[in-house]
């Protein structure tokens, strides 16, 4: 087959670096234009200094005349820049856009969170969600999740649908610092970060929020409340979802260990990037850096009644940049892990 | 006054280290006896380079003989090593252990999570928590709590006892690795824990379950249901505790907040080592290192009604051997916060 | 061409694993024994968790039996243990060592810093050292280098062989943990490495040191005098090496600087891996972190009347299965890049 | 004794916020004015949230107004900005500069590496130097010594004052990131350092370069050439400085262990703060952090006729602040050791 010709604009912060690692291992496509904003006309390598493939690339303006002629346009800018630029490439163009714009279906959430216009919902770029998959083939216009939701969306989702639990959820989820971004603030510095544990967006504060309690009510056809808080801890990748919600009324805490290892093994039995770990394993965001992987985790707490699901992502990854390569896959109707790494690189 | 002879069995591990810190900045204390069980005969210096004005002492054997003679004792031992040693020592010597033995009141409880022989239990060492600090005056018997309780506990006691939240509580804390000791295992080396998180004793396994349970049930006067799931972070020191629960149904979302805040404020007003934060200001652990301060902020989530308090401490300070020293104070009538600092190290 | 079919003794540590996670990802190669010592028996799963695609085989023995039959044979194995093994393998199987046995020509140098019978030394596995790569093709032996003496005698030999400099070298080298090993030891644990810096082996106490001065030794045909000093460094991965010497006696050091350039362009004009650095760009160790390439600049500093070259390498990857694999390459003749990433893993 | 008042300015960033932390524990001192530039106005808390005790303090703008009236001003200005104050408070304050503006005698050197006008060199505020204790007794200026200069000069001053080695000297200091200050820079960012080392200043380009020669030579005598090396690594405080220099031509390497170790024993022999380590034990920065101690060791590569030392300092206390406290403790007249740890804050 030929090629496929992919351009990545905002190249020079840390999603788009990741689609370009990725993109530079994929069999099937070739990079085209890479672009950035402030950075335009600089050298990926003096930005990207891990992409030596690419060093003597100089990034080019973020403008639909450089994005135009490719089959496939990433997007990984800020949120509210990408409906106008998609607008302008044609709807025969694959557009992956990293970013928030076209995630939320509701226009009152997304007034509340992010403000400005609401421009209409795109394929949601979740595929282990139910019916997630089917959404994605063939289609032109992708959103690629939020991080926090991808990883607390696939912890949770399998128990709601099958009834194992309330539908009132609680997400604590430990965070590296790559999802905060490249753009440098106090908060970020390295003597900040290292050697400290901090919390934020507390009280359902945080804008991912929305997004998870609306993947969890698709899957399940009805309102789930979450409670989801934040934590931030020294690490540059990966993030751990503590994810628990108490047992319904009618299962008996005794069998539902069982109940719930049988549930999530009927979900991700085929999936090839999200894995139900053996019994008496736990995941660690170690043993996913870098990778395309989702594992995960459940126990019952029969003192407490409550069903406890712990997984893992590479926020950057599966989280970011793997997620819109595993769409552009599925919608461009390539092999779904073409390019992927299912392997971390660990320690 | 005539300074206070103090004994610190258990010298070369990382809760022993952190005594001799607080003792050697201690105005009334002088370091008596310093021992160890396999490391005995070890010039502290090896072990604990950061004691430098200790480093030509050279660790005793862990014995009775040895601990004799002090008018306080602190015991930082595996568990199980208390009981026998203090029977020894006498009733009039203040003995402070760091270890599990004397947490649980619970026969059962003991039982189940430690096994072997119950110990009765003794008073116990948070003075924050109602009635606490009157269980202390004048004991010769210190039982420390673990880090977690002590942070968890602190985090959700006040809305318990208002009677804001159902008594279901929901605990991911974020942890170091100096709380898992100083015996090497292969799973905190550092190359497995820079990078990574990990969870475990995940679905009410860790032995600190319990103790939470305890402390919230006795100060709220019925049981208190805990789920709790503790996460392995890269940094050597501090717990993050993020806590919830469900306001009670009679609490008015609206105005929970503004209710919680109070209660925490009065809680405590007059307490020097806990500190309610500014609104708007979110703790960090590393805010709190090598001090004895618990800080705390609390929010409610109006969506999912629930109160979300997060709360943060140096495990080793105040969560072990910052309370150790803290507790000696108050049963032996020195002033409380003596050689206790308040201000941490940072960055 | 048919697959090539590999074994990997010693899969169980750091080396063993970064030795899979490569071949995995190998168009030509597939993974048939993974053997280890102590851990014989167990899921590699649980030892290697990031190696998802093969997280159910099971470790075998180490033994010649297990490892007979395959046509390369990589041993990540304790030093003493690769002699005999080879030598029950047979002449025809390539046979890859990534320990020290075979490294040193000395046998006065080998008895001084192992001790124990001197084994003859295989072909030297730096095909970017002057004549490195010849001696590799055909090869059935390899002696992979030790990741320190990769990465500072790539940093000094063309200035060396340029006659650039004096014969005197000073190098200190900054590494990450788990050069040191998956062995669990107390100074190896989290809470001791991280927010900490430590140096070891200094006055030349390495066993590091020799081999250095074995290859700069044999790249410029006499004797050059090494002073190393390593320095642990809070990371999993990663060697930063900062190499000196004194300009020659001859040399003009207001034209040093671009001579040396001009030296280490051509140097390494034609290599895959070895990358100088544009002008005003300075290697960091995170973005060759799991790839295969080593990045060097240089400067003089011309009060001091010194070069002074800063490398980096990923002391798992080309500092060790990196190489075994690119070695592996050369020996049988396969695309010498083929399987190996060019690209790092960042931030 | 009345209380000595002090002032800090530069009272938001990392060496004021770390006089503010040992001011706090000085048994002497109180604190007056804490000023700021662009944080004036801000409540402490929420900059430096670690001074729990200063937490309600509201930072002043930084004005010589807002600064008189105190025995003490503690500078920690960006450079060009402390001659200026120091006129107008009057010659009977004291003024610690921590900044550059006074370290350089030789306005050659000046002007190369710092630019704009020179400023009289203050008396230098290392004590543990030559004759640097003299000098300081009852100053009203002092200028505090740069980080790297401070373990650099301490490692090397004893062997070149004795004659031991040549006089030139090889430094690579490996330091954490606080030293780059709180001024957010991309390069700077926690998941830029994290999993990360990095070298800059390569090829004596760094400023500390000339201070460090200016106090080898002063205190030798002599000019001596220094090439020096920094290099970055992921945590936020201390330095490891690897050092080295030739043995001069008439010692015998053989003999040259033993007199250094007695050149060294004797130079810091009734030093509160310097240590010489026991034979077999090196320094790690983890054993100081926090506390006002260098500790040092030396050896001898036989093989390459070096002198190797190796020193470690935590650069925000003995490399900045408690420098500036203990050169305020000798110019008043107080105790040198008054309100300075010697105890670091480990693991």
């Amino acid at each position: 087959m030929h090629m496929i010709r992919a351009a990545v604009a905002g190249a020079s912060g840390y999603a788009g670096g990741e689609l370009l690692r990725l993109l530079l291992a994929h069999p099937d496509v070739e990079i085209g234009t890479v672009s950035a904003g402030g950075n335009a006309g600089t050298r990926l390598g003096e930005l990207q200094p891990h992409l030596l493939p690419l060093a003597d690339r100089v990034l080019a303006e973020t403008t639909v005349e450089n994005l135009a002629g490719h089959d496939v346009v990433f997007l990984a800018l800020p949120h509210g820049h990408s409906a106008e630029i998609a607008a302008q490439l044609g709807e025969d163009v694959l557009v992956v856009d990293c970013g928030a714009d076209h995630r939320l279906a509701d226009a009152d959430d997304w007034e509340k969170w992010y403000g400005g216009p609401h421009s209409p919902n795109w394929p949601y770029g979740l595929p282990e969600l139910p019916g997630g998959r089917d959404a994605l083939r063939g289609t032109r216009r992708v959103a690629v999740p939020g991080c926090y939701p991808t990883v607390s969306s696939l912890a949770l989702a399998p128990a709601l649908v099958a009834g194992l639990v309330e539908r009132e959820v609680v997400i604590t989820a430990v965070s590296g610092t790559s999802g905060a971004g490249k753009s440098p603030k106090p908060h970020l510095l390295g003597s900040e970060v290292m050697g400290s544990l901090s919390v934020y967006g507390v009280g359902g504060a945080h804008r991912h929020t929305p997004e998870i309690a609306q993947n969890l009510s698709h899957a399940t056809g009805g309102p789930v409340a979450v409670s989801f808080t934040p934590v931030l801890a020294p690490l540059p990748r990966g993030i751990l979802a503590s994810c628990s919600a108490a047992l319904a009324a009618d299962v008996d805490p005794a069998g539902a260990a069982d109940a719930a290892r049988a549930v999530y093994e009927k979900a991700y039995a085929d999936e090839p990037f999200v894995h139900l770990l053996p019994v008496g394993q736990w995941p660690t965001t170690g043993a996913v850096l870098g990778s395309n992987a989702v594992t995960l985790q459940v126990a019952v707490d029969v003192a407490a009644r409550r069903l406890v699901v712990a997984a893992v992502v590479d926020n950057l990854a599966k989280g970011t940049a793997g997620a819109a390569v595993q769409c552009m896959n599925i919608a461009l109707g390539l092999p779904e892990t073409a390019g992927l790494p299912l392997t971390g690189v660990a320690p």
